[in-house]
């Protein structure tokens, strides 16, 4: 017979999940309802309120897609890209490659632009992919690079490719609610994330928001979208407004309630607070780990405050630092994908994680494990 | 500023969700870890070993997708058929339909074997559909039809498929734990469930399991699975055996716990055990619906325990007995869908809902409000 499973009690500082609140916790456990009952109605009304104001957008199409932030990313490319269609795929990390991946599978026509891993998207080679190829559908873009802690301008990005008559879709998973993401002054088409990181809900949610214009796109599309489960046109009659939504999937109902009390608890601290505070903690925590000579794998500039990406020393077995810092210390923080697996530790600040507590904790036990 | 959410407290009676037990909600609360922590691993073993006893199966590739049923489903699809080949298609009601568009999705060449709404699907008119496409890859059914509550036989579908040489994809989300399902010896290659109906835990979770014959023409495919995130190459990587495992997405961890925990009670239940109860109490609510005179949609061969279609009398606002029994009640009971819209209701006795408090509020809620 198999027991009951009793996590350990962690800290979260890697690249995902972030420490989730015990309100957010308290409220995954409310009893289930079902996911047509009015009372659930008016919850998905309030989640969608709140995530406008989270992209910081009036895009009427912004909801939690029921699965992690893969299926959020897969949700805008099958949408917008038809087979065909050209799109400039950025790739300076795991992320873009993914972004990339999804563009082959629905038989899109990429060009990559490349960019150093650590290093930000550069717009001069965005705005040439894109003058070099007038017909364009889309620019793909991560604006914040989980695989590596570079934090690209999406705000000229998106302006370049409104220049270039192309829909832009970007990623940022890591950094809503915890760096500057505003959608409508930027003028981006797709965003998704997910619920995970600086919301510090649990996993398994992906926002998503889509303009007016990506929406017309999808509409007017000669060929039905790939995906049954993710098919917009299908998700739009059961996420739009009250009173006219049709079956489409059951929704995870208790990981929605956690997703409105991690949004709650945002509107309570205020969004530029959160940003602010996020901020401010990276500001500590890179002193912190200067301070033990530590150098960070992206320049300055492009830091994102809330994954903070260091090489290894010369001579330290990182796994053995990773495995000790979990045993010893409950402390999970991660390890390099990719490229840089193995020369690179990430140490998140995201959502419930950014907090001086969590830093103390950290530096100390760092040090105890390089010592 | 938006107040946090605390859900009204309801009988779920519906097609799904059913009520989920205290243990269950409990665990979704608890602190979370990170998924790739060696605690989450081992919490993932022992609910695959746990899917193996629910699906009667020693099939290895046995796991929860990290979304709804829907997910489970298309990943049947995307990874099982590709482009051009032809599927059989057993339509006895709206999730028959469902897999007709998801053949097409992926750009199968689909063979449709329409049954009666209400009633299983008739294996000689599957026999004549293989007989007259042989070379059909797959043939797909739905083994508990949740819109109408008919049965079919499983068993019997299967042994033609391989009879015929193809593959079988089976729906099992409604009688998974609630009526017997035994994948291995019936001879299924892919089956899908979902989490919220006769397992009890919170929706948003899809077990399913695929038969080594099935993982082989998976591993032979000429052609990319159309989905990134649903490709079970990828997939495979994050969810085998332990030390090995590869990032591919960050798995809900807390609806894990739910999961868990639903499948130890089911363990400490017994799987025969649970299906007997779901028959047990079906006959007691049959017997207190005729009693009232309402009539079952479904000739008595075929009726599913867990899901009791019932027709709406004569000249009864269907809609407004529901209103009624959600507001004054705290009573779900489900609609009809598609052509059965506004002529029947559904009722649910799945997993904690099948017992007997909860046969007698639903028989005593619904006699006041037909009076």
């Amino acid at each position: 017979m198999t027991a009951p499973f009793i996590p350990p009690r962690r800290t979260l500082m890697g690249p995902g999940p972030s420490d989730v609140p015990q309100r957010v916790l308290d409220a995954m456990a409310r009893p289930t309802i079902g996911h047509l009952d009015p009372a659930f109605v008016e919850l998905m009304e309030q989640i969608k309120s709140m995530l406008r104001m989270a992209f910081q957008t009036r895009n009427a199409l912004t909801f939690p897609v029921s699965a992690p932030g893969s299926a959020g990313m897969e949700m805008c490319f099958v949408n917008l890209v038809e087979p065909g269609d050209t799109v400039i795929v950025c790739r300076n990390g795991v992320f873009g490659g993914r972004m990339l991946e999804n563009v082959k599978r629905a038989r899109g026509v990429p060009v990559v632009v490349d960019d150093a891993w650590g290093a930000p998207v550069d717009p001069d080679k965005v705005r040439d992919a894109l003058r070099a190829h007038p017909g364009a559908k889309a620019l793909a873009f991560v604006h914040a690079e989980t695989s590596t802690g570079a934090q690209s301008d999406a705000a000229t990005l998106a302006r370049i490719a409104q220049e270039h008559g192309a829909l832009s879709i970007m990623d940022c998973v890591t950094s809503l609610a915890g760096t500057p993401v505003r959608l409508d002054d930027w003028g981006i088409d797709a965003a998704y994330s997910g619920s995970q990181k600086c919301l510090s809900c649990t996993p398994g949610l992906s926002p998503v928001s889509f303009s007016s214009r990506a929406v017309e796109r999808i509409q007017a599309r000669t060929t039905p979208v790939q995906s049954w489960f993710l098919d917009l046109n299908l998700v739009l009659g059961y996420w739009q407004s009250a009173g006219k939504r049709t079956y489409h999937h059951t929704a995870p109902v208790n990981p929605m309630y956690g997703l409105h009390e991690a949004l709650v608890m945002l509107e309570e601290e205020g969004l530029e607070n959160a940003w602010a505070r996020h901020r401010a903690m990276h500001e500590k925590l890179k002193t912190g780990l200067e301070g033990m000579g530590l150098q960070y794998v992206v320049d300055e500039a492009a830091h994102l405050p809330q994954l903070n990406s260091i090489h290894v020393p010369e001579g330290v077995d990182e796994a053995a630092v990773r495995a000790r810092l979990l045993n010893e210390f409950n402390l999970e923080i991660g390890a390099g994908l990719g490229d840089m697996a193995g020369r690179i530790w990430r140490i998140g600040l995201m959502g419930h994680s950014a907090r001086q507590e969590n830093i103390n904790h950290c530096l100390q036990a760092l040090e105890a494990c390089l010592r």
